[in-house]
Parts: structure tokens; C-alpha cells; sequence
């Protein structure tokens, strides 16, 4: 566990100082990094293809930004952190007076030693995001502002990695991969992604997971575009962001409410005894909008730590690598594989032999010996799997009337499932 | 609103001292000063007419009546209060000793200063109701009763004023109108009721408003006899009773429990944050009775301050002048705006463009510049509303799910109508 | 009330000292005795029946059994007990040093005084059970063991009592037989379920009543074996165990949870205001494992006062003529009487006049004085039954909205029924 953690922070780590977007090569390099772990496959989406109701953007790439003082020294230099400029910045080169400048720069006067992290997508403009201290420090006079960047057709990448399952029926976990030095938000989120699906990689998981890595909005709104005829397999589904800060672990549920995944995850943190907070689904947030859209409304719920907003260090750049840290993600790792786990296993069976209770104890399901007031949490299993296995009731409705463990539940499913008392 | 609040008191005054029953000539004459507020059409239905399993009594009518002793002094007098007599009295002209007279002689020894209200509708009977502080302070002797009434074929009163809408369905407003020198029952609602109709004649409302002015029980089931065939255009209704007194509003709930009228107004008596409380549906009450009977189970809830037994001087001689005010009857008029305005706006709505988010931002509705942290109301309704359009949620449900106000919500679903991505 | 609790206590004294198991005479001398006080048929089932998923095992009686010192003393001895000897055991007839017997040896080392219960029915074991101070107590050595047993083809017995009802519709009340001298469980079972027959045979309850009396599980499964054609009969049913000790009431629901004989018991029990707990159905317990399990899944509850497993002397000698009372199985028994009272009334009934209220005043059913703020509970009682005798609520389902006696609801609907108003 410890060593995933380091691991994923690591990872974390490479991935930090890239300038991602929506587009453009430092999705590609995150890309590449993420391939060294998971062997994905990687999609290529020209400009301007439609994409339900959006268009795919041009392709934007940056080399260096800067504003520097008439003594050409660089007071704001993208080269220290990407966060520096405007995502999405048309390319500038001129000379003005910080009075004209001021119209293009970002701060947080609530927070003076932050950056925030600030984006222009549909809308041609140029900026830059710097510390409110740093403004202050400014004298008056005339300043130098270079964006060196590209904003022309290209294309929009994303990536999937898929882990055959024993059914076609997919689960999803999906994280975006368009936010520039931000660690927890979503570097944290992409290396729990990544090892998850190496950990599931080494198994044969009954259900076939599929993981993607895809920019927020117009990522998720490409994939379904590309995907809406298949879209019918995806059973279940996961959006992983802000995974790693030291905040205790929140599950937004998906539009349906009730979808499986939801119960599972409210079931898991529970059980767990963990600390933690259900939500309900909002429209807001990140993919999940997209996959639970009502035209779709997919049972895809949301994991994360401390949710967007819910941090002041959000969207700045104290969301840095010292706000993450290798327990936190270790942490969701390991919460993601126990919901995995259950849901991999909760299945609706028939009692086959429904007309009073089986004989268990000619098939050496049972205790001989009667008379006794304590009956073993095996038995105990087996007799409320038994009683539920209408086909209505899954087991995780048993193990939530029985209050019994879910793993002792379905061991006594497969102990009746293997005597032939039961089928799925 | 104190303006209004001023001239419903007015309007109470005027109509106070006259003697009112289930019919008769007070009815009309009650009917007659509201029409100078609004155009009212009066229906006035022969005695004998069967409505449903009832059939419309004999009119009464009153001219005087007292009890006068030996020395032809008038101790109890119906000039002085149309509470003195007993409702619907036959006529009656005898001499007495005070013990035979107590037989027909209605007091409250728990209020001796009090005289109650008492009618005996269906069987024929004389009486005289006064305060205990009176009878007390009668001497034993011979009494002269003299009751000049009329119990004659003739007809039942009620009359109509109908706000035409945008669509044909209906909201009923319902207040009787057969309580005699009662303030808060039913003068006030009489009143609310009435400047309700006037205010909604200034716009056009969404749904057509029909205000019922009718004797309580009898006049609701003749009206529904009457309407039968009708009906099924009453979508909505509130009967207003008890609308002037000083404590806080009550709504009860129609029998169905969730009717749209149920949710709207337990929403706006919450959203508005005045101390209320909101009943369940009982068969005992006002005209909500008939409404919701189990064969016509309209959507009809009941608005009252103080309900009917919840206060002692209900149906007393105390519930005066001085029991309802201004400020109160102005609050109800209030809440019932609020309450109209939510359900004539409360629609279902489809998302037109359900897969994914359509792209608020090239149809202007969304702010260009990404990363923040705050995201505006107006857009937050605006998500909520497409994500909840699915045919099955109303306004009021998005309203409730999000928790943003209702205005922003509906507001939000007319910037979205107007952008062509829902419709109705 | 007193009178039925010491009959039942001196029924429970006589059957106290029988050695009943799953078969034998032990049984039979228990019916014989419970046919003294109710007509009993009794059932004689042979073994090596198929019975639903079972087999009706060999038949076991028993004559003497003992431990025996070197010295000839009897230190265990049937005789005393018949919970001395392991249930089913097979005839042994041996000398072995205590070492070597230890293994057939079961006591209870956290309770030293007490004797356990144990049996082994589907295990050929033979045993002794015994005080662990007893044990304690034995010297090292040789010890004769005697157990003469007959394990044999014969029969299995269980025996019914029917009530006929005005309806073919069936109530089952079922009790264990199969317990050697525990005096909660079942004794005082036995002994309400045989006062109840009693009483309700002196009336023409609505329901049939049908009275079980047969082995646990094993009889169970055999009734609904042989009485699966005509299972569909059963409409509630309640299975009495542990019927005596002081504790408060336990209803344990069917695995319906809301069947109506669930709602019926809840009700009685809250509205008694005796102490009470309700239980959530578990597939642990007494033979409504049977009655609910998913193929019949029939509407039978459970009723005891501390129930299985709850207490202490649970399945000891301890379980003893003390530890039950006259009083508590007479509340028992009283708790079961107003149930089953509130069952046999308990209808759905159609308002035959469902459009506007009818006028009960003409039909005798109503105050002719009106205005006054109270309004008899009698009267509230008809305006809720003809509010919702809608076809779909039940005199129950009225009963608890309108929170008035069950009794003034039932003789309300009696009144209506009796004025043509509604209809069953």
C-alpha cells in the first residue's frame, strides 16, 4: 500500500511541472508518462468535428509567455509555472503600460501569494495569472507581454485503457487530464486511475473495466460522441479527481441516485469506517455532468477527497505538490478496490430450492450439532441468502438486511452456489 | 400591501353586521357589496334541487328577534348581534318562565362574556344564543320570545368570478359565505379572496382563476353539482378560511397529499421563511371537504391562519372586529401571490439537446472565463434545469433538488426556452 | 384473565416433565394432553416421507438413561431430566474411563449450575448433558453409560385444531412440540395457542383459525409438504414461541414486512402502550423460517416476549417452571385476542356515495346542532371512513391517519355499512 503510494506520487511528481489544456502536446507527454505504467491506447480527434452539441476546438500549444519590465527582466514567466498563463492565451507580443495591462491579469486578492489557474476556451483572448503580491511589487510604467503560443487546427487527444473482464458489461473510471500544475487536481486522480487498472491488469475482474483519460468536458463529451452506440455496456462507472489531499474521501452520487455503483460506494465507505461524506448529484463538478446528462444518465458516480471548491487552495497554485501526498492516494486506491471488489461480486441469485429451507446439514453446509443459541455468521449468511435470493434482491441487499459483512455474504453465496442451491 | 390590507378590513367592516346563513337575503346582500369590488355572477338555485345526495333547504330569512322580560325590555336582541339567534330559527311568538325558555338558550359558561355561534339547518328548531354573563343575571319570571323569521321555498345563493388565463385548466378559490357576524370566519377570507381576484383581473395569468363565493358544505356540493361535467378543468384549489387573525398561516394539504398545490405551497411557506405549519389532510374543515371527497379528489388544500377550534373565540361573538387586522389579511393576500406565481410559472420541461451539456457558452449563456471556483447562480439553474428536464421533474422539483430559489430556476428555464434547448 | 393464566400455568406444569423430541411418544403424550383441553386431529407421518426438500427421519424413543459411578450411583439420570441425554442419541450401553467420556459430555462452563439442551437429529451421536458443576464434581475413573434409546422407522406427529370462520381464508397459529422440559420455550407457546383456540371457539371469528402443533423445522416443512395445494388458504398467520417469561413483547414481522397481519400487530402493540419491541424479519428463529421462506413466503409473523437467544436460560435447564408466569402468558394471550379482533375486522370498504359528503344528518348519523368546535370522535370516525374507503385503504390504514381507536373506526364503518353508505 505504502509503496503504491509512493509510486503514484512519483508519478504525480513527473507529471506536475507539463502544461496541459484541453488540447495540445502536454496532454500528449502526460499521455506518454501515464503509457510507461498501463499500455494505452491513445485517440487522435481532428479540429472541428462535431461532437454532440460541441465542436472540437483548435488544437492549442504553447512555447514560452512572459511580461518583463522595461528592464527586460521577466516578472511573470510561464517558464516557472504554467499556471502563469491563460489557458488557451491567442498569441501577443506588445509594449503597454501596466494601467492597459492590468485588463489581462489574473490574481486572488483573497489569497496575495497564490496564482490562480484561469482558462479562456471559447473565447479569443490572452492573460496571464500571477500572485497579488507580485502585482502589488509592480511599478507603473511600460511593460513587455510575449505569449508565444499556437492556436491552430490540430487535434484533441485523449486516451483508454481497457481490462478484459469475464463479462462484456463495462465499468468506466474516467479522469481529466486538461489541468496544467495542479496536483490534486487531476494529477492525483490520473495516477490512482493508473493503479487501479495495473492492479486490475493482474487479475481477470468479472466485469471488463475500461479507463479513460480524456480533457474535462470536451474530453468526456468526445469520448461519448465516439462511443454513443456502445454506450449501452457501460453498467457502471467511476469519475476520479482531487484523489490525493489530506481530506477525508467523498462520493458523489450519479443522477440515477440509486444506480449500483452509488450503493456500493455508500456501502464500502460505511463499512470501512472511514471518515467520509455522500453526496448527491449535482450538475456541477467534473465528467460525471456528462456521462449522467439526462440523455444518457449513466450510473457513473464521482470519488474524491475534498471536492472542487471545497479547499481555498483549489484552482491555485498552493494545489501543489506538497498538497498531495502518497497515504491520501494510497488511501482512494484502496477504497476504489474494495468498491471494485464488491461490486465485481454482487450478483442476484434464484434460491432453487425455495419451498421451506434446504437440508444444509446433509450437505455439510450446517452445523450438526443443534441446540445452541450461537449460530455462526457463516450459517447465518447462508440462511438470509437463501431467503432473499428471489431474484430480486442482490447481495448487497442481503449483506445490508443482515448487517452481516459483504465478503462473508458472498462466500455463503458461493458455498450455496456451489452445492447447487442457488444460480445466478 | 397595507394599502390592500386597509381596504380588505373596509370590506370586513361593511359586511360584519349582516345576518348571513346558508341562504337568504344576507347572502345576497354580502354578495352584492363584494360585486362592487369585482364583477361577480351571482346563481341563485331553487329550494328542492337534489345536489349529489342533498337537496337545497328552504331560504331563511330574518327580521327580527328578541327575548324581552315582563317589563317588555329587550334582554337579548338580534339587532344588536346576528349571533343572538339561533341559525336557520323557525318563527317563534310566546310567552315563557325563564326554566322552559333555557331549553332553547345557547351560551359558553367557559366564556361567559361570550356569545356563541349556533345553527340547526336540517331540523327545525327556535333558539337564542347569549352570553352565560346574561343568563346568569336573569331574573326567574315570564319572558316574551318573539322571532320574526321565514323558512319558505325559495333559493340557495352563490355566485362566481372567473380571471380567464392563458390555458382553460382551472385554480379554485373557495371561501364561504354563511357565517353572520364572524370576522376571521369567514369575513377575512371573503375579503383575501376577493382582492386576490382583483390584483390577478390586472394581469393574464397561466391558468384560468375561478373565485367561488358559496355557503359552506351546501354551497360547495351544489356548486359541484352543479359543475360536475366540468371538473376535470380544476387542476388546482384553495379554499381560504380563518385568513385575518394574528397568529401564523396553516396549510392543509389536499386529500391526495401531493398535489401540485400541496408542494407549492409547503415550498413558498418555507422558501418565504415565516413561522407556518403545514396539516395533513383531515375530513373535518372547511368546503375542502366536498373538493376532495373521494369521488371528485381535487387538488384543492385549504389556507388559514389560526384553524377552525384552534383559537376559543372561534365561532364566538369575541371573534370580531378586532380579532382579524390589516397587516394580517395583507400576509395572506401575499403568500397566495406567491403561491400562484409559483404554480402558474411550475412546468415540465424536455431537454431538447440531452446528451451531454449542450455548450451554454456560444448561445451566450455562460461566462467565457474558466477556473473559477464560484459559478454564478444563473448558471447553476441553468445546468440544474437541463439535467432534471427529462420530462419527469417540474420546476418546483428543480427547485427543490437544487435548493436555488424558484425565480432563478424558472428564470434560468426561460433563457434556456428561449435558446430552443427545452421545450414544454 | 387471571383464571386463563393459571390454566395455562397448571397445563404447562403437566406437560413440563415429558421428554419430547422431533418424534415419539414424548409428543404424542403432549397432544393427548393439549386434546384434553381443544379437539385435536393429530397426523401420523411415516418415516422416510419426502417432505419438501426433507426426509421424515426414524422415530426415537426413549426409556432411561444414566451415567453411573464405579459405585453403581447414578450421577446423571434421565430420570431427573430430560434434558440429561443429547437429543436423538443412539442406545449406548458401555464403561469408559471419564476421560474417553468427556467427548459425549455438554455442559454449559459460563452457567455451572445449569443443564444445557443439545441435540444431534441428523447425526447418529449419543450424549449426556450436564451441570458443569456436576462435572467438576466427578472423580477420575471408570463410568457405566446407559442410554436405552429406540432409533427406528415410525412416525412422525403433528396435530391441527381448526376454528371455522365466515371466510374459508385462513389464519395459522403454529407452535413447536419438540422440546423436552423448557418451560418458555415452547410450553407457554403451546399453552396460549391451546386458550386461544378455546376462546375464539366459543364465537364465529371472520377468518378460519387453524392451529399447528407439530415439531419445529421438521414438522413445519412437513404441514407445508402436505398442505402445499391448499397453502394459498393462509392469509396471515403468527407463530407463537417463547410465550411466558417476564420480559415485554417482541413481534418479529414476516419476511413480507408489511403483510397485514405486520401492520396489525404493530398496531395493537402501540396502541396497547405496553413496552414493546417490533422486529424486522430474520431467516433465524422459530418455524416462520418456514412459513416465509421465498416459496411460500407466506404473511406469518412471530410473537414472544424475550425471544430466542435473548436471555440467558435460553435452551437450559434454567428454562424452567419459574421462569414463566400466569400473568405473562394471560397478556400474551390478551395480545393475541385483540389482534386477531382487529384482523377479523379489519376491510376495505367502497363509499357508495364518493361525490361531496353524504348528508348523515337525515340518516340519523350526525349532530344536529351546528358551530360547535368539537365534533364527537364517532362522527370524525365516519367523515375518515368515508374519505378513504376509497377500495384501496383499509379500516387500519384509516385508523392510523386518523389516529382514532380501531374500535370507534370498525363501529363506524358498522354504522355506514348498516345506512347502505359503503360497501365491503
Amino acid at each position: 500500500m505504502t509503496d503504491a503510494g509512493e509510486e503514484m506520487y512519483e508519478l504525480v511528481e513527473r507529471l506536475y511541472p507539463l502544461c496541459r489544456s484541453i488540447t495540445g502536446d502536454g496532454v500528449r507527454a502526460t499521455l506518454d508518462i501515464v503509457g510507461e505504467y498501463i499500455p494505452l491506447q491513445t485517440y487522435e480527434v481532428p479540429t472541428g468535428t462535431q461532437v454532440l452539441d460541441w465542436t472540437v476546438p483548435q488544437e492549442w500549444n504553447i512555447r514560452d509567455a512572459y511580461i518583463a519590465d522595461s528592464g527586460g527582466r521577466r516578472v511573470v514567466d510561464f517558464a516557472e509555472s504554467s499556471l502563469h498563463v491563460l489557458g488557451y492565451s491567442v498569441p501577443v507580443s506588445a509594449t503597454m503600460p501596466l494601467s492597459e495591462l492590468r485588463a489581462h491579469l489574473h490574481t486572488l486578492p483573497e489569497h496575495p501569494g497564490w496564482v490562480p489557474y484561469r482558462t479562456s476556451y471559447y473565447k479569443p483572448e490572452w492573460g496571464f495569472c500571477l500572485a497579488q503580491e507580485t502585482l502589488d511589487a509592480l511599478p507603473d510604467g511600460e511593460y513587455e507581454v510575449h505569449i508565444d503560443s499556437t492556436l491552430a487546427d490540430g487535434h484533441l487527444t485523449y486516451a483508454e485503457y481497457v481490462v478484459p473482464g469475464e463479462v462484456p458489461d463495462e465499468v468506466i473510471v474516467s479522469c481529466h487530464v486538461c489541468h496544467p500544475s495542479l496536483a490534486n487536481d487531476n494529477l492525483a486522480g490520473i495516477a490512482v486511475a493508473t493503479f487501479l487498472a495495473r492492479e486490475l491488469a493482474q487479475e481477470t475482474p468479472y466485469y471488463t473495466y475500461r479507463f479513460i483519460y480524456a480533457p474535462g468536458t470536451i474530453g468526456a463529451i468526445t469520448w461519448l460522441a465516439r462511443n454513443a452506440e456502445r454506450v449501452d455496456r457501460v453498467k457502471h462507472g467511476l469519475v476520479l479527481a482531487c484523489a490525493g489531499d489530506s481530506g477525508s474521501l467523498t462520493y458523489k452520487r450519479s443522477r440515477r441516485g440509486d444506480a449500483e455503483i452509488d450503493r456500493v460506494m455508500g456501502h464500502v465507505l460505511a463499512a470501512s469506517e472511514r471518515p467520509h461524506q455522500v453526496n448527491e448529484f449535482t450538475p456541477y463538478g467534473y465528467d460525471e455532468r456528462q456521462y449522467c446528462s439526462p440523455g444518457f444518465n449513466l450510473g457513473v458516480g464521482s470519488l474524491s477527497r475534498t471536492t472542487y471548491g471545497g479547499y481555498p487552495e483549489y484552482h491555485t497554485s498552493a494545489d501543489n505538490l506538497d498538497f498531495v501526498s502518497p497515504k491520501a492516494m494510497a488511501d482512494t486506491l484502496a477504497v476504489c478496490r474494495e468498491a471494485f471488489g464488491v461490486l465485481d461480486r454482487n450478483r442476484r441469485y434464484l434460491n432453487l430450492s425455495p419451498y421451506g429451507e434446504p437440508q444444509l446439514g446433509r450437505r455439510g453446509l450446517y452445523d450438526a450439532l443443534g441446540g445452541r443459541s450461537d449460530t455462526k455468521q457463516a450459517q447465518m449468511a447462508m440462511l438470509w441468502v437463501l431467503s432473499l435470493s428471489d431474484g430480486e434482491h442482490s447481495l448487497l441487499d442481503v449483506t445490508e438486511r443482515s448487517g452481516l459483512p459483504f465478503d462473508t455474504v458472498a462466500t455463503a453465496a458461493d458455498a450455496l452456489h456451489g452445492a447447487g442451491l442457488i444460480k445466478a
